[in-house]
């Protein structure tokens, strides 16, 4: 099998509607794909453990095409490829040809012209990625794009739900911060509803989207009427660095209304959990004892988010080399 | 046979005068050389369309030192190290010891002094790669130096050249652009004529060096004159980043008069191909129909790139190995 | 042996205390310990001269996490961890999730939970490596810390004095520079005295800490007393991107009094060397003549650095692996 060709036509075991272009949004995730992803993810699990490789990218290349600033979704992707055996080339758009003022399909096209095997691309712009994926012929995954999506960030937040809690059909998740900016918010509310949980979004109304019902979610300006209920609760990142455009009167006042203390921690049931993307800012969104205690699982999202863009790659770039990997280890995704 | 050993006399097939410090420039090449690189290139290519790599750099580290910003060069060299097996060391100026006032000379012998195979350097100054390989005694390759050589990329526009249009002996090639300031725009006319292609160049009386003839080329101050004859049209980038010392009245006015759109591609023969080193400046150099369109073999330099750097790679840090794989692959170069 | 238990408990041959949190600074290091990092770096060597990679770090992470430049320390570890055949992860602070306002401290939780082997820290505060230690379960490496330590250096210095002129015991240093700001200085006192070898260093009055006696060695403001019984001359280098908070009158004040010209290394003995841990700032620390003469060991220690390098992180990283294949090479150390 030849790699244009494993490129062209990826399939998941099933039969389901292929990765075909990559991963562009968790919104287009069939329920079975996410299925299929994250029991991928399991089943790497053990050898990801015991620090063996798990040669399926051996001889690939995958290409970081970072617009924007990360060091864990990238530094993720790059440790995801290598335990799959394959290469790694990052792209800062400061360093790149982008400040000689070349367009991003350029950009992207040239990359395509050097033969990797896929593009990771996070921009600054909502739907850039779905951009360059109609515009070049290998996969593209989406590690961010502006206000839009972050499906790999999903996966990896839903991935550790289940670990903790099981089955998230029917779980009750609580997502907290600014809802309307958030790519975060809006990929996992796409994959939570798809599996079955129920899901509700808190913020100030300044940074809830014009009508949150829409999205199938219900919502509270306050946290104290949702925490009781909530099996999980996902407190957002407040973007300081974009404090410019922030919607709210004062770090401050969110920390209070919003932020989640001590006090507010204690409405919880017991064995709730407690997600965040990071990089947190502490005293903010999630108090230090928070952030640092029982109920948090925020370095688990870290580490199983190697595991699921593990799965991502190897269902994207090596498909029937999964597939048969699969077989030989018995796992039954 | 040792590492040092192998560095320090390569041989190419056939005996001639070896890469012994390296790829500097075009204008040293011979004949023989450079048909001994283009057919390596050329042997390359189908394992790398399998995706295979070809492993005559393993446990080989080749150095990127890179004092310009460089997308596609700096990645074209990372990836034919890779397809070779080897390592890569990216530096870049603004993050190395450069900014602590350590002299070129000074950061390239501490460099050798950890043993790479081979420095890969680009600088804005002319003969800066010369002047290191005087001073170090592992092979440097000239990825750009200011004004003056790119020799790398104009044997892969050679390459390009011929895999559409077969041997470029008696075709006549017309480069457009800021000929005076242009490296790629050089080396080309040297390897072309060494091969036996003829060379027009065509700029605004500004932008053509003192005394074209003198480099072996036709000139024309207006490109219509030279468009129908052409078999092969290479498109300069205009350097807007250097815009303070263009010698010209404006962008529109160069577009106008010395940019390829369609009315003039028209002038061309059936046939005929379009090159540009990239990154093309759209509606400058290069409309974007011509750059898209079905002359243009922007792309296709962009992957054989790579093939041609590992050709240059290998016969320079392995040539013993790289002469038994092309016996052992029955590739007569 | 998996991973994390190795990770867990490393231990060095003979049973002394191991490398238990990775190598932080000089001054804990055990005569026993120096020595047997020193041996293992020798034996090292032969298989590193021929081009061999010694594959105990294979599919293993290296984190460099390096919040100051560095071209030549970050370079030396990455290359050290490719040659045991370990992958590397670098992050510069102005890339990173720092510029998010992350602290240290979560960077590094981060990092550690996507379970690298070691990270390996440069920051511009002293003691941050061992903060950092305190708070992760992998090891850390200090690889230079304010003005505190730089452990990795002192050793590759000692290396080189011995590769030179043998055993350090007896042997008379001189270290000349700016002895109150210097972690090479500091850390290198540590790891002679414990070799019993005899230190002195020299400085004008304000850049030598205020009790030099403290430290274990002899003083004196002006070099000429301590040269004709040197063995080994150390240069350190002058913070010029540091100079405002320079505690001297002017370069050429400390060029002309304390820089080592020609005249001034005509008093050492025959046979004496000079180090530095560069860059040099020709024509302050050291004249170019003495930076290129005979004496001088500067690149070898750039060299050496890899070896020791990878005698550090192969100690830590993979101690049972070690200690196998320097049993199976028949090597004492």
């Amino acid at each position: 099998m030849t790699k244009s060709s494993s490129a062209g036509k990826p399939t998941l075991s099933g039969g389901q509607k292929p990765l075909r272009k990559g991963l562009l949004s968790a919104v287009d995730l069939t329920e079975a794909e996410i299925r299929f992803l994250l029991g991928t993810a399991k089943a790497f699990s053990p050898a990801v453990n015991r620090g063996d490789s798990i040669p399926l990218l051996q001889g690939q290349t995958v290409v970081n095409l970072f617009f924007e600033n990360s060091t864990r979704t990238r530094t993720s992707f790059e440790l995801a490829t290598r335990k799959l055996g394959g290469g790694v080339l990052n792209f800062a758009a400061s360093t790149s040809s982008v400040v000689k003022g070349e367009t991003l399909i350029d950009t992207a096209k040239n990359l395509e012209a050097m033969r990797p095997s896929c593009l990771v691309v996070r921009h600054a712009s909502a739907g850039s990625p779905m951009t360059l994926a109609a515009q070049v012929d290998i996969p593209v995954v989406n590690a961010g794009d502006g206000f839009h999506e972050h499906p790999t960030q999903a996966l990896l937040d839903v991935y550790t739900m289940e670990e903790k809690l099981g089955n998230v059909r029917g779980k009750r998740v609580v997502i907290l911060g600014d809802i309307a900016h958030s790519r975060v918010a809006r990929s996992n509310i796409y994959v939570l509803r798809k599996l079955g949980a129920s899901v509700a979004v808190c913020a100030p109304p300044t940074l809830l989207p014009p009508h949150p019902e829409t999205l199938g979610v219900d919502y509270a300006y306050r946290p104290e009427s949702l925490l009781p209920d909530a099996d999980i609760v996902m407190a957002l990142r407040i973007q300081l660095e974009r404090q410019n455009r922030m919607q709210m009167p004062s770090l401050a006042e969110y920390s209070k209304f919003w932020g989640l203390d001590n006090e507010r921690a204690k409405m919880l049931k017991p064995g709730a959990i407690i997600l965040h993307p990071g990089p947190v800012n502490r005293g903010v969104e999630l108090d230090t004892e928070v952030a640092d205690g029982p109920r948090s699982v925020i370095l688990d999202q870290v580490y199983n988010g190697v595991l699921v863009r593990m799965a991502i790659l190897a269902s994207i770039c090596n498909p029937d080399g999964l597939k048969n990997w699969l077989l030989k280890e018995g796992k039954n995704v």
